[in-house]
């Protein structure tokens, strides 16, 4: 009889009606998402809180592999920006720290150095590298999907902040991509010229397998 | 037990196939919308009645304020529309009837004298305001997401039919936006510069508090 | 008791997060799609075997009409398509074969011809034609929404392999539409300036009726 | 001297710096145009009448063969809607008028029934004929890239107004992409499976040839 | 003679080829824009400092009338952003300083707040308003197209870097749309509701005429 | 004068107007392109031609160093794809040949394995390998800006089509982008944690300086 009274209660939440302006489309993570995004939340449900995101007033976990912290606020952290086609990220960056080569599938990052001094680039499609010294408040524009990455290049911590053209992102790290799982070290080597000694080193390191 | 019925009957509704060509996604209310628009009622439940709304054949309920029967064809009305970028509204201007101050949030509207005379305007990014006299037959273009009204510039009746490049366009008045909610008039009159008592004498008009 | 069993599976079952990073959208064809596309299967119950389709390794059914055999790899067939904007059609023309006078809703298409000889051909808006003779190996772009069709030119089977700039291209044959359903015969003759013996006669070949 | 002046000129207009807010893009049809649109005229020279068109408060040219006068508000007629995804036309339907079978690459559009009586109707991919009887103040709306047609079903003149989701829909007219052009009989006639004798009947009444 | 000279090496310059991949389109502001941006520097010329923009490290000029600073590096100001559908801006409050209200046409933005205290909001469809306070760290989506504003909330400076969801958001300042041109005193007064002697004041303290 | 004669044809070949139907758009390489692609070739001058291109009838040039030939009908190899969002590719893998690691910035992927068998694969953002045995006839998709790759498993050489889901993918392969170019091998060691011997032997095999 409970589980029926669930049931009912459960119907009843879908049945409402959703037929009001579409301002923004706050993300219910409990409803199947589609291309486009996550799906909306009631618009009687929504409060000022979905669109205030306090997770970015501190550094994220330690990574003691690159002596970085990152943290994003993305769709799946920050609700509020479900179909609205930006979001953001902090990096605190230890002396000698880096955020390792990665790529975000199809979306433009920009980056502001808040703090410190930074050496950031990317790769175009024809190999050639644009690379520059950052220095507090300037930015640099990295166009969506190429290989892109930034060091710290000064003697104190740095903190970067980072915008992106899409809510959800995504960040395809390129040593977690290629040896943080099962690909076997054989297809690894063929496909992107590596010795089969450093892809099994690294595999070691990252916890790949195969 | 017609609990567990209707529960029954709601599992099986949504486990059907939605395998379908989808030429069109007319608006299932009942379903959560996600940032794309509403929820695709099943191929097999649509009629041809879904793609036809005669509501706009007469005018909507009079506005005393500004002296205007509005009546919107927007998706939230006309589920036939869903995903499909296009909308429509009237507006029946009386004598001395406006459609005060308003954006849409990024759609642009076409609208048409269809009766009457009309001064219709928008104000651009750089604060120049773009405004013309127009008779019958008349058509003007007001881009997205700028400021823009139509005043009734006859001593007849006038009728505008408007167009929009969303199904979806929102309207954000001005004149309740500012002065029919809670928004403090401290606040107001410091992102505005309005004078508080003429704050206070609009929210009396408009039924705004604080 | 069982049925309210279902329900609570039921209710779990849609409870589940899926605030998960989006590479990829797999159709799941039983919950609601809205206007961008189906909704996302689970990202836990994803597997490799989602983003491939061994169907159009043969060829699809037999046309006796057009001496055609046509295999669509839509969305609706391959799940792993949802919301990539891309898809894959084969034709198999015998002797004298065609693929008949037709459109899709807004997508374009480029067709290489694997095997024989091809004439290929679309219809712009200000009626010229584009007609070529297309060898094995040659690609054809046919730009969005216009009508075009293939001919095999040769006297050996022809294979063509067409791709779309959507993953739902839909596919609007000319001659089923006129002529495989209740429009009016009359209805069909003023629109179209076709005799109505020849609308009736076309009627009796495909199935239409009224 | 003269031409060189004219190259100076030239010259000097095109140094000009374009770097201002984009809220509209006029169109400039003399500078060549991209897959978004037509270029922006110097934004300095747009004047409010770039964004007024009066062609539609009158009818258009009469076609005898369809008892119809048809006059587009698109963007090569009206240059103030480059770029802003909607466009307008209206269609003067006499006694027995009609509005003959055509899509819209990729375009959805609504039809609002401004005078008269009006049979409207479109089908879908799967060869489902959605027609229907609309009155003064209808509207319907034809999902984009599929054929459509409408009817004056009344024994008075009809007019209808069309807004399109797009300001360069195109008209592709389903008898004229047939018979109004160099498309050979033959390839028409395997390809629609009409009959040669009607084809080239129509080819006559059309100017059509071979 | 030398004139012809420049035209000929204007000639050249215009006739060398753009077939390059397009990873990033540089705006050059010196070729006719269109609707989807600025026309892209040849690819040959990009430097690595077309991606990088300094101007956002120190404040904008100040505005006495609001106690504000503010900076665009919108893609008119940083001609790397082109195209790529973002862009960033600062605000440096002082106290009792406010972002006056305001809207983007189209595009969302997410504030960060540096430096100070903050009350934010914006204004939805409904004419509800979202207000909230916001401490250092926090970020607030606002959503696009709707009516927002900030104001130092602190008793010290307060800083707020904002990112936008377009490379052109433009800015639509409520004040100065409404009193910073030639738009008719009664024509303000019938659409806003506002009193003629409250419009005439402010025009008389931004600068507006008529 | 001769000079100032092609300045004149210039000019009046800039003046011709460009007031048509846009269908399509075939690229001109001489005008300067935009951020949606390169400029329209003037209608006029359009041939059936530049929808037709026969490069993908005969494999690209001999890579040794992958045992691959790789040939692209991108935008830039065929002006008619211009704007419509697709192109195509082949790859033929010779016994133990490859189609290295690489992204394309923000386009999904349909392989077909026309000859050969061949293991593709991609990995997700959460470094999920997702490989797959192809056999003749499959179709896998890729989807946009994930790292991916095919391999020959076969022992007789492999033909692979390759679609793409915009005309101008952009191919970013890693090995070219970490080891091509003059990205200091500290930088590169720093931001993938590859040994600096391994960063120099293939800087060295592949032509890369610093």
């Amino acid at each position: 009889m409970m589980i029926s009274s669930i049931c009912f209660i459960f119907f009843l939440i879908l049945s409402s009606s959703y037929a009001a302006v579409q301002d923004f489309c706050v993300a219910d993570y409990t409803a199947p998402p589609g291309p486009a995004g996550y799906s909306c939340k009631n618009p009687s449900d929504v409060k000022v809180d979905d669109f205030v995101y306090s997770g970015l007033g501190v550094p994220g976990n330690y990574s003691k592999l690159n002596k970085v912290r990152l943290k994003a606020a993305f769709v799946a952290q920050f609700p509020g920006l479900n179909g609205l086609g930006i979001s953001l990220a902090r990096a605190d960056m230890e002396v000698g720290g880096v955020v390792p080569m990665h790529t975000h599938r199809g979306a433009s990052e920009v980056i502001l150095v808040a703090e410190g001094k930074v050496i950031a680039g990317f790769i175009a499609s024809d190999n050639k590298a644009y690379v520059k010294n950052l220095k507090k408040g300037d930015i640099m524009v990295l166009p969506r999907g190429l290989l892109h990455f930034q060091v710290n290049a000064g003697d104190t911590r740095a903190l970067v902040f980072a915008s992106f053209s899409s809510d959800d992102p995504g960040v395809q790290n390129l040593e977690k991509s290629l040896f943080q799982n099962d690909l076997r070290t054989e297809l690894i080597a063929q496909t992107t010229l590596l010795d089969s000694a450093e892809i099994k080193k690294l595999k070691g390191l990252l916890g790949g397998t195969n």
